[in-house]
């Protein structure tokens, strides 16, 4: 199959179009898909940008993929010719560990990402295992799908973990591509919902997103005046924290866990944590049972991304936008 | 009542007979227990050293007390004439709020602790409130049930919370006063359970206190074999850890409880908590529900510490011994 898409040749490059071919026959558990929308993750500028010194060139960005299956290996089961399909950050896992059986194979230890070391959804066209292609409920449309096959599950699974529902009061912090559907799941699992963010200018799209209410993070005040109001805090920024302040947030036993991708590392007096039984987590996507939970339930919920669609043509436009923090919420390229 | 205590009247001062008299009236609330037995926790030495400068002086430390009620208020019950009992950290909480109700007084924010601010159990007597005494089981001696007030619920508490048993595999960083309860709860809970400790001779204590296996903390290969090994990992341990290597045991989903009292910060990056979805979480002693089942399950199948006992005049010898790791595995004073 020849695929026609975008790559960067080196570091901070800018995408250049890129041809290459698919050795003629499909693995047996191979499906080829035809792209209809990719997403524009945070993640895929880190690997733009060589941040996690993890790439192979060309490097061809995009992992949140909505396509249409164009051919099928020949053991492939469970997915149809012209089926409506999502890909997400994972392509691969050794598919045998208890944590694959389990439907977690997003923490196996083979875990393979679908954009690092293989080419990715910046393309008019891609061949992935199909165990990672998911069907796209009816009710989704495919250019809101397509982050939901990362932004999307790397909140819900957590979400859903923590056993969000009427019960909790759950603090969202950053509200961008991931804290805006977090706001949406969390809210519609029946859970009240805080909007933690420095961007005061968010807070009537907070609002919309599911959020009861906005707390502007640089006022310490009225941070302070929240201390133990939380059971869940979901991290979803990069930026450099201050996790006592966030653990103070917390309730007894409660939880501040990172989604995001920060850089520095996670310091904490262990007082912070032993006074109140708190901690600290992360999360990292979702396997194949949240995938399908997560889908199952945007559909039913109508949780939708908020999303700018731009041609495929224009990725290097859309990137730079992602960079400078200007997508709101979420960028997604259609072919 | 004329109570004869040993008291330092200065940081890092030795103890020295201190008596003091409690008014005449009991409060409602109230019970005077003659002390049999206190054990020496390492909270004792850090609060003769003033390490937290939390003190008031004269300090009268302990608050591993086990007693029988020599007096009652005109409120109290539950508790009765002449009855054995045991009191730890906690003196007393609001007694109102969630968490109070709950049985889970330990992260009341009024929490009160026994010798903070108060005389503690280096003494022939105490004054305190009668919803932190807790009968003693027939099965267990004072000498051995007193380390259990505060050492054993701290351990117990977290193990019970994870939901420790037959399924999991737990380590215990540590063999101290902490540790040596930890690996006999953990086990007789059906755990697997490993010594984690850089104290190679302890090997064959700890494997008597359950342990089916010890891993010596500074063998880095050893270490690295057991990765992604444990459930749950206690750290029972003050000193300064490297956490990325300890993070680097857990099973995905696993969890680093510390329930020591280290002084360093914990440093994380934060990739060792997403990738593998892990969490670094604190626990602080337990409240009255936990205290109850603790002193049930330790009677029932047999947890019993090991001790050195002496005089109560000997206090600051027993405080030497624990300040320079000499324990074998707590010291327990008697009058």
């Amino acid at each position: 199959m020849d695929v026609h898409a975008h790559a960067c040749k080196m570091p901070e490059a800018v995408l250049e179009p890129f041809g290459y071919e698919t050795p003629a026959e499909l693995g047996p558990h191979e499906v080829d898909l035809e792209v209809s929308h990719c997403g524009i993750c945070h993640s895929d500028v880190h690997l733009i940008d060589n941040d996690w010194g993890i790439n192979r060139y060309p490097l061809v960005p995009g992992h949140e993929i909505v396509g249409s299956v164009l051919a099928l290996g020949s053991l492939v089961q469970g997915v149809k010719l012209g089926q409506r399909v999502g890909v997400g950050w994972q392509r691969g896992s050794c598919g045998r560990c208890a944590h694959c059986r389990a439907g977690d194979e997003n923490v196996c230890t083979k875990m393979e990402a679908t954009c690092v070391g293989h080419f990715g959804g910046f393309a008019d066209r891609i061949r992935v295992d199909a165990r990672f292609c998911f069907a796209i409920p009816d009710a989704l449309d495919s250019a809101h799908a397509a982050p939901l096959m990362c932004a999307g599950v790397t909140v819900y699974s957590p979400l859903a973990r923590y056993g969000v529902g009427p019960d909790l009061r759950v603090g969202v912090l950053g509200i961008g591509g991931l804290g805006h559907l977090a706001l949406q799941f969390a809210s519609k699992m029946g859970a009240e919902v805080v909007a933690l963010s420095s961007s005061i200018d968010k807070e009537p799209d907070a609002r919309d997103f599911g959020a009861s209410g906005f707390l502007d993070i640089n006022d310490r005040e009225r941070l302070r005046a929240h201390r133990r109001g939380f059971d869940l805090v979901l991290n979803t920024v990069s930026a450099p924290l201050d996790y006592p302040d966030f653990l103070g947030l917390l309730k007894p036993g409660g939880t501040l866990c990172i989604v995001g991708a920060p850089r520095d590392p996670v310091v904490v007096p262990p007082a912070a944590l032993i006074g109140g039984q708190k901690a600290v987590s992360g999360s990292s996507i979702g396997g194949s049972r949240s995938m399908r939970e997560m889908l199952a339930f945007a559909a039913e919920h109508g949780v939708k991304p908020r999303i700018q669609t731009m041609p495929m043509e224009q990725c290097n436009l859309g990137v730079a936008k992602v960079k400078r923090n200007q997508a709101r919420f979420r960028i997604v390229l259609q072919n």
